[in-house]
């Protein structure tokens, strides 16, 4: 018979799949002998077969429940519904990945009016006992029944209005009382039945709900958004309660082994006196610092302390822990690994090999890829920022820097085109879409682990939390800081490192690379097989390319050098131009211009390879949109506006991805090539006669034929020849080509045979095979997400079935016929992890990305490498 | 030592490719013991040999050249340059594949002073003689030095001028001398030199000649358009002269063994008494037609009449043949198999299977599919055709004839209720109507398979394309060709055969379908192994699929029924409603329209397959382009105008050949394939009930993974179900998907689990593939023929390296998952020769193509079927 619950002593960290990760860290944490309220965990498993079920619990299953009921009323010498001994229970959601605050939690489960009643007679803390009560009677008339919370918290509220008090500690035990039982009238109003006194019918209506909560809305929102199977499924976990609201000697907290946001090997975290752990995560009271448990409890601290460590050690990552301290007494409610910033991600994973925790492997495995280039991302410029004052402080939940128009909801964030900060008294589930959407989220409530602060930090982006000072109208879409008034619409800027709010566009600057970033790649590089070269077209680029560790340039677009200012004119005269001769003269102007481009390219890059696509695009994309425009160049080229217009509409096209672009240009417009080719070649002749390095590649786009190859070969080398013969300079330069369209795959090895270089051109590649461009893929693009027929967008990671097999094929291909050609990629792919580590597979030499992603595909890279060899 | 002169006792007709046609044939002739002059010939490999020693005849070539003369001074007994026993020569091209016309020839060679003199005294033919020796410097003048021949010309002008004659044979044999020295004065005058005396100088001079001819700028032309590869080469064909003009007794002809033009068992040809071969080429004199030598030469024609029927037996086919009679002796001077019409071609080859001369399979290897389309349409009356000058010339896009008055709209095409020509820049979709209304449709831009040519060629209509000399002016109504301007209403006549466009009109000349081909088609449907359907969208398509043969329909398009006038306006309801509702409230009004044309089809096609495809194309093309349309549809909608043309722009796309379209469209618009399921099915339902058979097959375009497959199997079949069930017949379907983009084609093996047939859609997959679209090649194809890139259109003859490679592998990976799969193909492909033969080499089951094409569709597959299997 299948076994679907699973006492805490049955466990393992391991178990995450079956457990959730909530339920095998409880587990592990209970057999480590560390101080974990006893329970079990209701497996995944069940909650497939409560679906499978139409959503009941069936026979053999609530047996396994009841059995480990019995088993934890054992060992807890405790009995679930006694009067004199009542076991009261947490029963808490855990799916494999965490989703935090996604789905339901139920406390205090067990009371009911006697049990209640008794447990005010022997503790002599009345107002306790009913507080948990009502918080029962609460979280089971939300969770189970689906009510609405505010007609209760509403009764809460009148009572102390009638008290004339603000603070809930300040209601009596009586106060208490009444509440809770006016929590039970309003639950019968509302249901037409009692509150449930049978504490077994409250624990399984506890678990359905939670398996219930699993396609919940919202959940299922943070599911598509942060790709999660829904077929995963929640466990439960039942887990004995402690109270960190029971008495003075009682608290509650968060903490994490080490800084989330810089790394900092230091105990880091929040906690509240007197209250429950939901109080903390809700955000209603704000929380001390841990600093302040140092100092007012210092054993705990200590206690706390060594706890941390000695997970931390055993899971060799920085870990983030809920416990809950008893009259006195420690509890571990939760383990689990921190999300934290790249900063702290790379500072922990260097720190934890130098403590011998971990090993260099580990490390590289311990960080994602995506989040190393958050860590490049500009901040503001400090010296601009030191003559500013900020508007006000709030607490800096997630580092980065944001500035946009102010937006209330996620509506017009969505809605507005330009840059967003959200702006929000606090964030809920629901906002997720919105601070999607947004550079930067701001709230006015909430710590460092509120809801705003954990998401935030989870898809990167800037956010400042607490901000207290400021007041959110949310009607008449202002806010107000002191006498100071902003309307929707306004700019403001966020310093998520600081936690400064700004009025106004500030300027913004690079990040600095700190010593451990460069300690991290370095054992990056030592790992990694497949080389990473960086997409650059201009001198920046290029510079910032090498700042990032790009071993070369492995896609040179030479048409974006044209979108310049200085060139488009003379691009333009060439493209209008109706015989040879006047292209020739627009070519000529335009010659010494790209020269000089391709010379400060080779230059900087001082010998590392530089690889240059001839001209790529349909050619109508440089032409004149304006009227003004048009005007301009008919003017300068003396020719009448309507045979101009003519000209420029005779260019258009019907399906521009599939027209005339690419090496077409360069068979139909021989010329073009020749001008191409002699930049590129006398400027590394000049360049190499200053005594520097060149490693120059040409790389023919849209190859589809070995005869365009050919054809397109050999005025390339008749045009390096000439000038290499003539500067009487060596010049190693090679030829190769991008395979974009499918029929070079299928033709890879003839091609092979003449080319010295192949360079996957994935993104037309992708369009080819799927037959749908990027631009206009939107249009279904959702629909097919929805419908459950794409789980991802194969512009970003590689279709491995389909696009990648045929960049297997082709790399097949190739190495038959040319075992020495060299095979990259470049593309959007190219800055994907998991596109990396497909390309590591295959056998290709190197990826090539913006020069941004360059350290996380170097990482991913290495990853790709690590992973490999411990297969 | 290679051996490049081969003596016409050592040729065979198999030695084509080595001999030329000529040559190989002439020592064919030789062996059969016909009287045929005596000569060698010098091989292609000899001219491959001289462009590779840079135009040069080598020693060992001269040497064998020398070799083979001796041999024929041997047999003939004279020596070449001898004075008193002359030998003298014909030097005439003959390449593997006749280019008639296209390459040079030299007569009387061999010739001098001092021999003419000789000569003239022995004979007493002065005149004869020196209009030999004018002739020979003539034609070296022209063919080895490339002079211009018109001052020669004028010399024997200025003569009879001066003599006051006007024809030739009145000039004496003093006239004949002093042109012929003054022919020489004038050579001498151009060259710098004495013309060549020694006749062995002659011989190389004119073998190198006709080698450099092969490069000449008409020769290469032909080939281009011949599709002729540029590296056969020609052979040099040298032979003793037999003089047609050396008495009355003396005359030429070129004879063909039955009538060209209508197959006729009887010899066809004309004659020239007292006259050389080319004076008939030339047309300078009417030559008299082969009856009138039956009468004034009854032995000649009958020797004439005897050798044709033997070398008619001998070739197996009908030959073309040229002879000279000298002095009442007739020469054999070539023969070849016969060019002739498309209705000659099925009558010979009948008429050879009754004769017992050639097998069944040889008389189907004997037609070309492609002339068999043209049996079937109307064509001009030949003799008045030659009469005429067209007005101008565009590609024959759709053959056939056509006569009507012109007009520039599909509104005055239908309006007109005389026969139309319908007049545009280009077509589109929306034409439809007036294509089918029209006799026949002019274009002034696109290539064979642009949207005229492709629609044209399906509904068997008319169609001339790229006629670029035209300028349609659709304001004023009139279309201006060089100073000429025609009025809407002017009546022209088009030549789909040849792409001549003439004005006025021209009588025409019916076909009817004769028994032999019938008797033809018979052999050919039992020589076949892939089966031919037909592409037919209504039951007027349907009727001439069944008339040509078709076993059913392989692709009828839903949305052609769309274009239609009752229907367009429902559809543009359906497009532009904003949910699903409205869009349900169209489309349950163009339901039964739909479904009523599916039932006529089902009725028709009387249980043959029937493969539906459901609606594929962007459906921005069934949108109002006009102001007008656009208003008609804002009121009926009761919408503004405003936001209707933001609906109709908002689905503009990029690329929508790369766009919203295919089963993406069902996709997201699950309601339309209810819709057109319901009407196929309810369709069905219908028929059967009334006692017919049906057999259709639902066809999901452009699918690229399985599960865009499965979502749409799913609600294809819930439809499908409900339907039959409540109406309790059973109705036989299938389900299956084209194969156009090449992901389905990595996929297939997946995707063939499902699908219970494949069609591939080759048009999509060549553009796919190659990664350009059909309407935008035309900016690059024609430099890419020009530069020898390409040497055909990988849209009308499938290319077998890339695409067809792709269809190879999904013919295998999907009978390697579902090994009963029903594989065909749909598109401009299915009606080509060439690929049919793939085709059915790669183990497709059927081709399905336009009805008009389908019995050239079935004579390739028999043609494929028995090359296969006499491999």
């Amino acid at each position: 018979m299948m076994k679907y619950v699973y006492l805490f002593s049955e466990g393992t960290k391991e178990m995450r799949n079956l457990l959730g990760g909530k339920g095998a860290n409880l587990a592990e944490m209970k057999n480590m002998g560390l101080k974990v309220p006893d329970g079990f965990t209701v497996s995944t498993e069940a909650c497939h077969r409560y679906y499978l079920d139409n959503e009941k619990i069936n026979e053999n299953l609530e047996k396994q429940i009841m059995d480990a009921l019995k088993s934890l009323e054992h060992t807890s010498d405790k009995i679930l519904g006694s009067i004199e001994n009542p076991l009261l229970l947490s029963v808490r959601s855990g799916s494999p990945i965490s989703m935090p605050g996604m789905m339901d939690t139920i406390l205090n489960l067990g009371m009911n009016d006697e049990i209640a009643k008794n447990m005010a007679k022997k503790s002599g803390n009345t107002r306790f006992v009913y507080d948990s009560y009502r918080r029962l009677i609460l979280m089971f008339a939300d969770v189970v029944k689906g009510y609405d919370k505010e007609p209760f918290e509403r009764l809460l509220e009148l009572k102390k209005e009638s008290k004339n008090i603000t603070s809930d500690l300040d209601l009596t035990d009586e106060d208490m009382y009444d509440i809770a039982m006016g929590y039970k009238e309003l639950y019968k109003k509302l249901s037409g039945n009692d509150f449930p006194e049978d504490p077994r019918e409250q624990l399984l209506e506890a678990i359905k709900a939670v398996f219930k909560s699993w396609n919940n809305d919202r959940a299922k929102v943070y599911r598509k958004m942060n790709n999660i199977s829904d077929n995963l499924g929640t466990a439960v976990n039942i887990q004995e309660m402690v109270y960190g609201n029971l008495s003075d000697n009682s608290l509650t907290g968060v903490a994490f082994s080490r800084n989330p946001s810089t790394g900092e090997n230091k105990l880091y975290g929040e906690f509240l006196e007197k209250a429950q752990g939901e109080d903390i995560v809700s955000g209603v009271r704000t929380p001390k610092s841990i600093e302040a448990m140092e100092r007012d409890y210092p054993n705990i601290y200590k206690e706390l302390n060594d706890i941390a460590k000695i997970l931390e050690k055993h899971y060799g990552d920085m870990q983030d822990m809920e416990f809950t301290v008893e009259e006195g007494k420690l509890y571990m409610l939760q383990t689990r690994n921190a999300k934290r910033t790249a900063l702290a991600s790379v500072k922990t994973a260097v720190s934890l090999v130098n403590e011998n925790i971990i090993t260099k492997e580990d490390a590289i495995m311990r960080v994602e890829p995506e989040e190393l280039s958050r860590l490049l991302h500009p901040s503001f410029d400090e010296k601009v920022l030191n003559t500013l004052k900020p508007l006000t402080k709030g607490l800096p939940a997630s580092p980065g820097a944001a500035i946009g128009k102010i937006c209330f909801n996620k509506e017009s964030v969505i809605e507005t085109k330009e840059k967003t900060i959200l702006v929000r008294t606090e964030t809920s589930p629901e906002d997720i879409e919105g601070m999607k959407d947004a550079e930067g989220i701001l709230t006015v409530r909430g710590g460092m682990t509120s809801h705003a602060a954990v998401v935030a930090r989870g898809i990167g982006k800037c956010c400042i939390s607490g901000a207290n000072e400021i007041y959110v109208d949310e009607e008449n879409k202002t806010i107000t800081i002191g006498d100071k008034i902003l309307h929707e619409g306004d700019i403001i800027s966020l310093d998520g490192n600081t936690g400064n709010v700004y009025e106004g566009n500030i300027p913004l600057s690079e990040v600095n690379i700190s010593e451990d970033f460069e300690t991290f790649m370095n054992w990056a590089n030592e790992f990694k097989k497949l080389g990473v070269r960086a997409n650059a077209d201009t001198k920046e680029d290029a510079l910032a390319a090498l700042k990032f560790g790009a071993e070369g340039i492995g896609l040179c677009r030479t048409e974006h050098m044209f979108f310049e200012e200085d060139k488009i004119f003379a691009v333009r005269k060439m493209i209008v131009a109706d015989n040879v001769d006047d292209r020739d003269y627009a070519l000529n102007e335009l010659l010494p211009m790209q020269q000089k481009d391709f010379e400060e390219l080779f230059m900087c890059m001082d010998g590392k390879t530089v690889t240059i696509r001839l001209i790529d695009p349909p050619l109508h994309e440089f032409l004149p949109k304006t009227k003004e425009e048009l005007i301009k160049l008919s003017k300068s080229l003396n020719v009448s506006l309507d045979s101009l217009e003519e000209k420029v509409s005779s260019l258009k096209e019907f399906n521009p991805m599939m027209g005339h672009r690419g090496c077409r240009l360069s068979i139909t417009y021989p010329e073009i090539t020749m001008m191409q080719v002699t930049a590129i070649i006398q400027a590394a002749i000049n360049v190499t006669k200053k005594g520097v390095k060149v490693n120059p590649e040409i790389m023919v786009p849209l190859i589809g034929d070995i005869k365009e190859y050919e054809y397109l070969e050999k005025i390339i080398k008749a045009t390096a020849k000439n000038l290499i013969s003539e500067a009487d300079v060596n010049i190693d330069y090679k030829i190769g080509t991008m395979i974009e369209v499918p029929r070079s795959v299928i033709l890879a090895d003839e091609i092979a045979k003449k080319a010295e270089f192949f360079s996957f051109g994935t993104n037309d590649l992708t369009q080819m095979t799927y037959g749908f461009s990027r631009d206009d893929a939107g249009k279904f693009l959702s629909d097919y997400y929805e419908k459950g027929i794409f789980s991802n967008d194969p512009f970003k990671t590689i279709d491995v079935e389909g696009v990648g097999k045929l960049v297997e094929v082709g790399v097949t291909l190739a190495k038959r016929s040319n075992p020495n050609i060299h095979l990259g990629i470049c593309g959007e792919h190219g800055g994907d992890e998991k596109s990396i580590e497909f390309f590591n597979r295959v056998g290709l030499d190197y990826v090539s990305c913006s020069p941004y992603r360059v350290p996380s595909a170097i990482l991913a890279s290495a990853k790709a490498a690590v992973k490999e060899r411990n297969k």
